[in-house]
């Protein structure tokens, strides 16, 4: 078998694994990505061994969750914030500090770093809009005025959690010294201000202009560019290079329509994106979880995930009603692509260690896995007595 | 900047020139192909030094010609080759036994090793089908019966060349004795026999089940599973993956307007396959080409390849007009894809040599251009004529 066959090898086994423990996780629990995950772990090096961190696999990886991100700011409308305007801000960010806090207090609590705090607390801030938005759909509750809070809230938090992200990779990978903290921070806020008045107005103005691309697929080529060119930008002054993917997405956001670039986007996310999942199960360590302390380490994770979104959100959403409040809270609570990423990065950074990386996957596997089973509930829940 | 923001920055820089490439061969030549092939030879280890072999730009030009031949595949109907029947068949062979002659017996007159002559033959044989559709669909002359034997035949040498590359792959990295040699014919004979009759079957009876799937894209899921499935599996054997990935989409062909996979899949071609081209041009070594005999060789090999085509599937057209067997002549002129590909294969096994390699490379560029200019001329010719 030449190196070229065993590459090939290792690439549809990775393929093959997502796609099938993906159907299996969408029939019996409703979720693809919990079940590519479950596959990445079994054929992972800590129990088949079937595929390990070859360059090939790892880069798939990282250009997965490229893809995943850019699709996800692809999703976010800068319109659809104004439409819930002020109220999805207030528990989009309500909903941020509560989970940092109360997951980096845990992390000081129980006698970790501070850079491990910091990742963590960053891991349970981010409600993944894919998944709530694929559940919202699933449910038909789309059209809810609730709903339409939910994924607003779930687009600032996103944007935030980001930009939190951004700061903690920086922190984490350094000293704490306020001149690299202040150096980053306007960077940070060049690069988000120059990308949303400049870039913006520009693709705006003449984005519309990749039309004249004699090139086959030359709006999406070009997509694709802005999406690697900014995530390599992002990548070299310091930020993770999801949030210039992310950037990339929420810039042409408003072309996606025009130019079909969602409908195209999608086939390219159906290939790459499973690689980052599986890659995600493969470095997790059942023999690290099932040390009691870190198994009590992940409850307890879980547990403040889904009470402090539920608080926080909920809270956010005084002086509507109580049930409007329980689905806003509900329908926060589960993290996912973003949350993992934070772990990868802090697992790759090596500040985050088996049973912490462990902890946070299964507070996003339990996190991802209650929201269809409780947001039909949710929105049943007093919908009569409102509408009496 | 950290290892995986480098390894972001190389790929974007590969995609980014691979599409500007494109553009500007799409818009002066017409040919996008040739332009990213100048543009990986541009900014490759030979010119600019921006990209060099790296892991993860390999496998993603791996992946692309993968994707590449499973597109062909897929664009390729039996039912189409039965339309026009005995003579597409007749042209198609015909078309590869003259070339592959005439370019492994220049290469012996030149002195070269018998594996170099067989791969430079094998270089030779196959008309690109899909730059020859391209062409086609632009002139607007898809529909003329000429144009389906074109199609008919260029898809007979396609899978004759592939079967050819099988054989002299393995050839080539072994002893020529004869048990390897019966060995690899039989299990060519039973990987084509067992696809085309027990693959096919099952796939025409089965294969509109995975509709059924719940999985995102699962139609476009399972048949990249079939695609990196029976790539590994030609691999494993001996044979070249790219035989597996083209009977893949052969297999799939007849699903793929009812599953959308022509459609799906063009946007993962527009993504990776470009990688595969700027990695072929950044092969490209103009010093090794600029030395006299290489460049007599290139240009020799050109005439040839131009030749051979002309003349053999004229011929093949015997009993039909002039005007006739000269567009079907001409239309089978360009390679493209698989050339390529023989010569990346060939480069990678340490057969082929820096000036072979560049030579290859002129002959596909050159027939690749005259494509365009020649086929309008070509269907003009005594059409007149011909109507009157």
């Amino acid at each position: 078998m030449t190196e070229h066959t065993g590459l090939l090898v290792a690439i549809f086994i990775a393929f093959a694994a997502a796609k099938l423990g993906g159907e299996l996780g969408a029939r019996f629990g409703g979720v693809a990505l919990v079940g590519e995950i479950a596959a990445g772990a079994i054929i992972g090096p800590h129990v088949l061994g079937w595929i390990h961190e070859d360059p090939i696999l790892v880069g798939l990886s990282e250009l997965g969750v490229i893809v995943l991100l850019f699709a996800v700011g692809l999703e976010t409308e800068f319109s659809a914030l104004r439409r819930v305007g002020l109220r999805g801000g207030i528990v989009g960010t309500v909903g941020i500090v509560l989970p940092f806090i109360a997951g980096a207090g845990l992390m000081w609590m129980t006698g970790h770093t501070t850079p491990q705090a910091l990742f963590v607390g960053t891991a349970l801030v981010a409600t993944s809009v894919g998944i709530t938005a694929r559940v919202l759909g699933d449910l038909g509750l789309i059209g809810e005025k609730e709903s339409l809070i939910i994924l607003a809230a779930a687009v600032v938090d996103d944007v935030l959690g980001l930009l939190v992200l951004a700061a903690v990779t920086s922190l984490g990978s350094g000293a704490l010294d306020v001149a690299s903290i202040a150096i980053l921070v306007a960077e940070t806020i060049v690069f988000f201000g120059v990308l949303l008045t400049v870039g913006r107005i520009g693709i705006r103005r003449h984005g519309t202009k990749v039309r004249y691309l004699r090139l086959p697929h030359g709006a999406l080529s070009a997509a694709l560019v802005l999406c690697l060119g900014l995530g390599a930008l992002a990548g070299i002054i310091g930020l993770a290079a999801i949030v210039g993917a992310f950037m990339a997405g929420l810039l042409v956001a408003e072309l996606s329509d025009e130019l079909e670039l969602k409908r195209d986007l999608e086939p390219i996310r159906a290939f790459l994106v499973p690689f980052f999942f599986v890659m995600t199960g493969a470095r997790f360590d059942f023999a690290a979880l099932l040390e009691p302390s870190a198994l009590a380490l992940g409850v307890a994770m879980t547990i403040l995930a889904i009470v402090t979104k539920l608080i926080g959100c909920g809270l956010a959403m005084y002086g509507t009603s109580l049930a409007a409040a329980v689905r806003v809270g509900v329908g926060m609570v589960p993290r996912g692509e973003v949350g993992l990423v934070v772990a990868s990065l802090g697992l790759a950074a090596g500040i985050i260690n088996a049973p912490l990386y462990g902890a946070v996957l299964m507070m996003v596997a339990v996190t991802t896995l209650v929201a269809p089973v409780l947001l039909g509930p949710a929105f049943r829940f007093r919908a009569g007595a409102q509408a009496a």
